[in-house]
């Protein structure tokens, strides 16, 4: 039996020697690497902290001592060490372990999360419930370098120094959050490490002394001495120091005897610190280090060489398609500069780096600057595309309200993972923002049917001036696009009638205009002949096939990959109700649910937005009319 | 004529001699003194900046050189040098000038800004669109230290000192942004005028003087002099220039000589810059200087005293009654806390500052961390109440879904300003909250019909073990509320049927109940005799009370006091579509387009949304419905 199978609790781990920590260790990282081949997963994170997580749990008392991870990318050590080793073959699958942390999923989650940059607000809130509440016990936040380039972990910190509480704070700096980072904060890490500060006080000191009067020159050795007890002042973390919170590091992350000696020594104190923690992301994983794609797998790899097994589709994702289309777009149109928060790979943005290296901008995990940037960019005649998933943008929902929309900048929004999400379950779902673009004056909102469909609305967006949005799915586009310069814009504001039958109309919006097409295709074989639209532009609607369609139908079914609350079918139904209130608009979309983790195939059919969820939609309908009528 | 009326544009001003504008200076400040006691606004900060504005229009060349004023409160003086002198007697008020920077204002206006914090990411993207276009001008973005609070201007820092762009940070340091600032980073830039690091410095080279050998101590003379050149290295602002900005001050603010000379040098550098110059609100005040009420004022104040001249209304706003009952229910309950986002006066709750300083968090103008802090102490059991204008509450829209929201925790959300804001004008309008707070799993939705019911609302949301949101308005109350502890709490989801007519019912949302309530009135005497519902819960809603009034109207009017497009109303119209089709459901609320300055009064005209305008749409519908029936 393996020491990690002996592993049934952090208790555990308390009585083994630093030796078997250290196979601990070892057996972890080829657990992870086993299981995250098959199940997919952020394995990059994981394999990094290995010893950082062994080394939290053997000197903290948890879960009394409360670990609160920051976007749970690094707790996959944390779930094998906590009870969770048995069920970590079901690591991101329908009623499995989440792939982040979850408060309901074990009592050692001590706050969910999957967005970047809320452990320190978070903890310092617990932190501060301990101490109203009388009570005593450590409070450990720990971060990726990359959730430091995130305002929110700022704001966090600039309470955090200034507050008195009782509060760590752990920087697992492994240089790159998913992709390098990028930012003056990333720089300044990468100066501690090079002790960039004492280096040029040093570098100072030696020009003054080679300038200094001979008798200050005669002491040179007694200075150097004194230096170097200024070095200890000086160096390295001055910054967090200036922010209020005791700096210690930075230290090895792989070294388990001084990450225990550290925090066992930190863990006594009683005022904000930090313990700067220097790991390799990755670390031990076979087909190499510090490679972005190791971030996160799909799943079927192959970990000797990072390959994948087997394509899990024959058409590109969206994802790249986007990429590629938007990069042929910038080579047209000189105006078109692309913005990414820290995403450039899950955005399908990474190739326009390489082309166009002075018009892309990964400005960290920092949306709302990626907006406001944006706009500011937008005031001279720029064209930026900001290429955000739909669940980060609400990061920057009043960036696009107050500085855009208001001023109605001409900004493109391209959201990826807009719908549901699959396996990065419930804090990554893409379900709100079509209520929330909806909602913004000057905003026009989209969503193509397929990848050529998404082209054209970038290239619709691209021309027109003003704030535009597209959102499309997690997923693989069902055609297969030509080039852009092939690709033709749509018509601002136009719908697309695909089949025209008669009493009951689908509007579908987006991903779900092909499973109303092979819905219809069913009904049509029932005897059930229903009109199908591609509701390509949500807002502006198209006002001319909209009448034509109340001409002639009695209900309009609505049909969004979103929720269903206050989505496109209510926005239509307000439309209706004002001019034709004799035909029903049912809004068909996500429950009013947290949705969690399964295969999109899975999360479409159980929220009855799949082909046969929509048949069935229509069906019920068609037979309640039929009885009303 | 003085010379403040001979100045039409910036370029006047370049002529003028030192002492002409130390002149011009006063006849500003005066000028400003006495629009401001007579129209309202943000004085304080604009007292502050009058001789940095004149500075900046001096030696740069605006507009070509843009001027990217954060928050806008310190803009005017900038609009009084920008050709809008004349004007100056229209601020704040309908279709005058606009109490922020507007760029359809002005052409010197180069991004419009309600909210903190901007400057910095749009003057960036400025920059950025300059060298793309192969333009040369200077971008100078000019922010509060309040802004530094905010996680934007921290992203906007991090990219800026990361870039290599011609892009100068003037730093308006007047050591409070509204109410006194907070913060870690407030206390380093306090530090920096105290030149902290220089002297610890100085202190620890003293103390290993004192322990040095014997030859050292001998060039301690030297010493002394290399002291003075590490001093001009070491201080004061390490913490920028580890963020890769160059660093330039502390400078007196108005020292017109010294700004001149600085701003001067600054303008020919060609890499990130900050400028940090010290100012004092409110500077020039009568009444005093320096106290937080000075940062706005309310029309009709005496400059001498400070003292309002009349009350704008008997009853007291709904902020001092949200202030006043949440003090006396903190007392019941000591499980409950205040938090707000550098609005202590402005959300009522400095009152509690003083009565539970422990239990009182004024975080800065950093929203995102108010309610993820929130979300943290909530797992503790202690009870949040977060106090954030509608507007601001936008800045945290993925903290309220992903950290409260997605984990069910029981934190409160007390938006103030939402509805019309009156002379406050686009940015402020509190007008988004209600889609996008309804689209939100898990979250209950409110609003109270008076400040009664608010304290009412406010008991039953401590009671709910979930995020609980409660809306009220800019306004004066309608009612006097009692104190808290007579307060019962309202039943969870219940609405209340006020008046039982029969064909329409109004279905109002909280400042509506009045005026449908009055609009009914008016109905009635014509002979219409509508129902009138205070649906003071808006998610869930009140099944029976709705499933009683689908069984004897066939119209249903919601109305609501923000956007119409996918509020309340379509929320209701979905509901009532899948059960009884029948019933008509009619949304009137505010149309979709953005709303600019005036009275609340005016806007609530404009909108259809006060008494009359109710009256009359639902005088339309009857009238519609007796046509078709």
């Amino acid at each position: 039996m393996s020491l990690l199978d002996r592993v049934n609790s952090p208790a555990d781990i308390k009585s083994l020697s630093r030796d078997e920590l250290r196979t601990l260790a070892d057996e972890m990282r080829e657990r992870l690497i086993d299981v995250c081949s098959r199940t997919g997963g952020h394995i990059g994170a994981g394999l990094g902290v290995v010893e950082l997580t062994i080394a939290l749990h053997y000197v903290f008392d948890t879960p009394r001592d409360h670990l609160v991870w920051d976007v749970g990318h690094q707790g996959y050590p944390h779930k094998m060490l906590t009870g969770r080793r048995d069920r970590f073959e079901s690591l991101r699958t329908e009623g499995g372990l989440s792939g982040f942390l979850k408060r309901t999923e074990s009592e050692y989650d001590t706050f969910g999360a999957g967005h970047a940059g809320t452990a320190i607000s978070a903890g310092l809130g617990m932190a501060t419930a301990r101490d109203l509440t009388g009570l005593d016990f450590k409070v450990v936040s720990i971060l990726g370098d990359g959730a430091l380039t995130c305002g929110l972990s700022y704001e966090g910190l600039n309470n955090a120094g200034h507050s008195d509480r009782d509060f760590i704070v752990v920087l697992n700096d492994n240089e790159m959050s998913i992709a390098p980072n990028v930012g003056a904060m990333s720089k300044y890490l990468g100066s501690i490490q090079r002790n960039s500060l004492y280096n040029r006080v040093r570098e100072k000191l030696g020009e003054m002394l080679e300038n200094a009067p001979s008798k200050l020159q005669a002491v040179g050795h007694l200075v150097k001495r004194w230096e170097e007890s200024v070095k200890n002042f000086l160096t390295p973390g001055v910054l967090f120091e200036e922010l209020g919170l005791r700096y210690f590091g930075p230290i090895d992350g792989h070294d388990l005897d001084s990450l225990i000696e550290t925090f066992t020594a930190v863990r006594e104190l009683r005022t904000p610190r930090i313990v700067h923690v220097i790991t390799q992301k990755g670390k031990g994983f076979p087909a190499g280090e510090h490679v972005e794609k190791w971030h996160a797998l799909p799943p079927n790899h192959d970990p000797a060489t990072g390959k994948q097994r087997k394509a899990s589709s024959a058409n590109p994702a969206y994802t790249a398609v986007f990429g590629k289309g938007l990069a042929e777009l910038m080579e047209e149109d000189a105006r078109i500069v692309a913005i990414t928060g820290a995403m450039p790979s899950g955005t399908g943005t990474g190739i326009i780096a390489k082309s166009y290296p002075s018009r892309f901008f990964d400005v960290g995990i920092a949306e709302g600057h990626a907006v406001t940037f944006a706009a500011g960019m937008a005031t001279g005649g720029i064209v930026p595309v900001c290429a955000i998933y739909s669940t980060f943008l609400q990061r920057a929902y009043d960036n696009v309200i107050h500085d855009v929309a208001l001023q109605n900048l001409h900004v493109l929004f391209c959201m990826d993972r807009a719908g549901l999400v699959g396996e990065d379950g419930e804090t990554h779902m893409g379900l709100y923002d079509i209520p929330y673009m909806l909602a913004v004056p000057n905003m026009t909102v989209t969503a193509p049917k397929d990848a050529t469909e998404m082209l054209a609305l970038l290239r619709t967006g691209v021309g027109h001036a003003g704030p535009f949005s597209v959102r499309y799915p997690r997923d693989a586009a069902p055609d297969l696009a030509p080039p852009m310069r092939e690709v033709e814009p749509v018509q601002y504001g136009s719908w697309e009638v695909l089949h025209k039958g008669s009493e009951i109309a689908i509007l579908a919006v987006g991903t779900m205009v092909r499973n109303a097409v092979e819905a219809a295709q069913t009904l049509a074989a029932e005897g059930l002949d229903v009109t199908v639209v591609n509701c390509r532009f949500l807002k502006p609607h198209d006002e001319l096939t909209l009448n034509a369609l109340l001409a002639d139908h009695k209900v309009l079914v609505t049909v969004e990959e979103g929720v269903a609350i206050n989505g496109f079918g209510a926005y239509i139904a307000a439309i209706v109700e004002k001019q034709e209130p004799a035909v029903r608009v049912i809004a068909h979309g996500v429950p009013d649910r947290i949705i969690y983790a399964a295969s999109r195939a899975k999360q479409l059919a159980q929220t009855g937005l799949d082909a046969a969820g929509i048949a069935a939609k229509v069906r019920a309908l068609h037979e309640s009319e039929a009885v009303a009528g």
